[in-house]
């Protein structure tokens, strides 16, 4: 049986990559794309979730999330990263399907009455929407089967300041509820994303086994490397947001810790990730009445990019 | 031509190690250590430290420092870790001697303007002493010839809470003024201390070697090594504050990086040190402004281990 998944996403050219994977994959079952904004304003993450899902031939609904975080000003979308329409100025084409008429929240509330128990939802931008849907339905911990997380940076420095992570940083207080929450959570923060770097010899050869699927990434990947390059020195780009599905196809690509969580929401660190290891205990009282969750800390390259270009390229239209 | 050291400490069972490395390096010309809260209370510190300076031979001086953090109340001092007396519970005789007519602070300035450009000063404690410094004497800065603190976690977890380390801890506002000043400063942090641990091997071989000092050293680290086996599961001890001194010393046994830095001084990860590498820039604003410093970011124990026990062994009163 197929795993039922809602991914939550900004995309962003590393959600693309991940929304690929989610349609390519034949164990997993995609029900819907709910959207955020973070990588670009949420109107036109929807836009963008929409044209991607007809491109790629998915049927999977699309609802349309929150506009702001919680509790902060929203900060100007990454298109610095992502290129002036959130893909790299690739032009996908318009779907001419329309939003779902539920909002992000709604409608996985509904889904997870629909499914008890059967729908992982993976978030791979700000988790504004997972706070909501906190707020608005306290027993959704338990109608869902897991949930997976890509944000913050735990033993390792962040990538929008040294503390903190775009994801997080985007909303801050929204990560620190979803994280002290009591639902099943795995984190894919930094820790396991920056170990991979898809070259420009790995998009080339994803486009010329998939050129539905791995023509318009290694498209988008052009760009998406341009900012690695100038900025970090990289050759190629890091598909962040692969990395919260691969631990559900490939759970032998990571190690993981497990440990309590916690999100600085003020001060010079705002956005970053407190962790603290199980079985420890320490003075700080952050930490206090909070579960344990798992942590991807590392990956290994070479398994999860052979099993992106397995997936990617076995799926043909 | 010895190199002059001030020891700022709060003795405190590795500030014993580091005092006792002071007096046998030949190399070194301890002036004076000055004292401050932490491990234990001041006064208790200005106690512990005539008494070690005497019972090895030592004529330096001993001017006493601060009492009580800059902005923060006082936390309790750290008897679990050093003992009653914060020397594991062994008894040093009293010194006949007594403190220095100035202050710590004072000592410093005047000690500074003697000797203008020479001085290297050493703080293994909370560095209130330094921060109170810096206000009293802006000249300060360009009258040491370098400061080396040891305290923070750069780019691993803290001692206290999983965020903060003792030292910074104990006075976040001090550490942030003092990391942020514009003096030639390295910071040897948890990143380089805890991959060394003189285990009770170590120790008995240095008690061999070295009775006057290697004796009473190992008998503080029985008690030292309880509180590690019990808390961390590690059989031994880090003798975090030898590492302030070995930077000038055996400088090869320390792999370094660039970078501005900062401290937490509020929230549940108050205490924290923050770190920008140099040459990157980010959109945390809390590094504008402050200067680069070299931080101590890992140790060989080998060479590190090598050297402590040639000095204390060297060394017959």
């Amino acid at each position: 049986m197929k795993q039922k998944i809602i991914l939550d996403t900004d995309p962003g050219i590393d959600d693309a990559m991940a929304i690929a994977y989610a349609i390519a994959h034949p164990g997993i079952d995609l029900l819907a794309l709910t959207t955020i904004f973070g990588n670009v304003r949420t109107g036109e993450a929807t836009r963008n979730a929409l044209a991607l899902l007809d491109h790629w031939g998915s049927d999977a609904d699309v609802a349309e999330g929150e506009f702001t975080p919680i509790a902060i000003p929203g900060h100007e979308p990454s298109y610095l990263v992502h290129g002036r329409n959130g893909l790299g100025g690739i032009d996908i084409p318009p779907s001419r399907r329309s939003k779902h008429a539920l909002g992000a929240v709604d409608y996985i509330i509904e889904a997870s009455k629909r499914h008890p128990g059967e729908i992982i939802l993976c978030a791979v931008g700000p988790v504004t929407n997972l706070a909501r849907l906190l707020e608005r339905d306290s027993g959704i911990v338990s109608r869902l089967k897991a949930v997976i997380v890509m944000g913050g940076a735990v033993h390792r420095q962040g990538n929008v300041t040294p503390m903190a992570e775009a994801n997080f940083w985007n909303d801050p207080h929204a990560a620190d509820q979803v994280l002290g929450a009591h639902w099943p959570l795995v984190l894919a923060p930094l820790d396991c994303t920056m170990p991979v770097v898809f070259t420009p010899d790995y998009m080339q050869a994803l486009a010329r086994q998939s050129p539905a699927f791995g023509g318009p990434l290694a498209a988008m990947a052009e760009f998406y490397a341009g900012f690695y390059r100038s900025h970090l020195g990289i050759s190629g780009c890091v598909p962040h947001d692969v990395m919260a599905l691969s631990w559900l196809t490939v759970p032998g690509a990571f190690r993981l810790q497990k440990g309590a969580l916690a999100v600085l929401t003020e001060g010079p660190a705002i956005g970053q990730t407190l962790f603290q290891p199980g079985g420890t205990r320490s003075r700080a009282r952050c930490f206090d009445g909070r579960p344990d969750h798992l942590v991807m800390v590392d990956t290994d390259p070479g398994i999860f990019m052979a099993d992106y270009m397995t997936v990617i390229s076995g799926h043909t239209r």
